[in-house]
């Protein structure tokens, strides 16, 4: 039963969510730093380290703010994991294009976004968001997307099985529908290149059962949880060339490319005062325009 | 005088002079990779290498193009000086947008394109710009600024200098005008920073007076073209440590920031379906967000 304001309670439970899957996506990637024994395996293992930022408002206001976790690691070369939970007012121009917030332009916010590059050419970068947004109206939006650098269809097909498989569990058209979604949304235009093997994008998820549309975000984390990992540990100790390692430089790129050229998330963070340091996290640490 | 419609001739000259002002740079760029006696000396003196594209268009339509020069040397790390004529129709959506194009959608422009990216931490980069652009108006455009990566007062009085001297000889009010313009323009708004040090910037200029509009503009070309290299003569011999270089790589992060999130240039040409290779010449080679 959705009521026609969410209660308190759903945003507090969201917000939940979001920082409980936080704990166990930091916690599965700092125990895949203990356990490589490949290339790196003689510098310490990395583990998170995390910041609070609050959101610039007006003195007196409280409008919320996040934590960014962030790992320079020797598996992980940079991953970012962030929570936040906002709320405020949109600027009017913005509030025009946001559902429910014509009338109205109070909003509320809170989300996990993740985005890992890994020093392992052979392993793919990945990306995971889930976020619970609430204007007049509510919605779920969210999705992840694989990013390799060399691409085999075992992964590919590993990655997409394990989404479909959250996706089928929810309803029938779910995994086609977001999969379609994906592949449109990580589209570089500029190049007519795909961003990478896709995945699942969904956004304003309001099937009118908020338990539901609730149970398939999460659904998506703790798929992305159990996928990912088995795809580090399948490439994170084979050898890689001074040659891999520049086509994976190069391939992230294009990721900059797509960040800062077409995503929604940036543009609306960056629009919306949103904390630069966190929004930018997504940033690859090494990269070449050769 | 300037007639309603410019003239073929008027075409013609603006397209050399983008010519002849590329061939000056190259040559100088050159003669200055010749001399490096600092770090990378033992290294082979860069050389640019031309590469001609067309304009993507209807089968049968010479819509023009554009040749890139790009050098990667021991002293310009990546310094591409792009020349370009192109002509067609403007979309509806991006002819409301471009002076006199709303009623009839026709363009031809012609420009130079320069960005330089240097091996030494303690030698600025730099971009330089100039174009003529005609509809059922004309006009011209352009402007140079300097972004050190340790900025000092002598460079940038130097630079600001050479500029300020090319824009008195014009009329009174350029330098202050463009100066001014320059930094409204180059300032990444997400961070509240300046890309650089500054310099000038211009645009829609059409006195009435073609001739001198036309001198203008290539004085700016010239004006770049005497104080640059001095520049970078200046440091280029100086030694750096990896810290500086390490500063340089995150500092380059904020070019492309600024290219990709806000460079008209840039987002005029993904958006006329300009040539992405040339467009994006001015990434740098390197760059890090730790």
């Amino acid at each position: 039963m959705t009521p026609a304001n969410p209660t308190h309670d759903h945003k507090n439970l969201a917000a939940a969510w979001f920082e409980d899957l936080r704990n166990q996506i930091c916690a599965t990637f700092e125990t895949i730093e203990d356990e490589l024994t490949g290339k790196f395996a003689d510098r310490p293992a990395g583990r998170f380290e995390r910041k609070a930022w609050s959101r610039a408002s007006s003195p007196g206001t409280d409008s919320g703010g996040g934590v960014m976790s962030i790992m320079r690691g020797r598996v992980f070369e940079k991953v970012g994991v962030n929570i936040s939970t906002v709320h405020g007012t949109f600027s009017q121009e913005l509030a025009q294009t946001i559902p429910g917030a014509a009338a109205d332009p109070h909003f509320w916010a809170a989300g996990i976004s993740l985005v890992a590059h890994m020093q392992n050419p052979h392993v793919p970068a990945v990306h995971m968001n889930t976020r619970h947004i609430v204007t007049t109206k509510a919605w779920f939006g969210g999705g992840a997307d694989l990013t390799p650098m060399f691409p085999n269809d075992q992964d590919t097909s590993d990655f997409h099985a394990a989404l479909r498989t959250v996706c089928d569990r929810h309803a029938p058209n779910y995994y086609r529908d977001f999969k379609a979604w994906c592949d449109q949304y990580f589209h570089l235009r500029h190049r007519n290149e795909p961003r990478g093997v896709g995945g699942i994008f969904f956004d304003n998820l309001d099937s009118g059962d908020w338990e539901a549309d609730y149970d398939f975000t999460r659904d998506v984390g703790l798929g992305f949880l159990d996928i990912y990992p088995q795809l580090v540990r399948r490439h994170m100790n084979r050898l890689w060339t001074k040659d891999d390692r520049e086509h994976q430089l190069i391939r992230r790129g294009r990721y900059v490319e797509f960040n800062l050229l077409y995503d929604r998330g940036t543009q609306f963070g960056l629009k919306t005062g949103g904390n630069v340091e966190a929004i930018l996290m997504s940033l690859p640490p090494e990269v070449r325009w050769p």
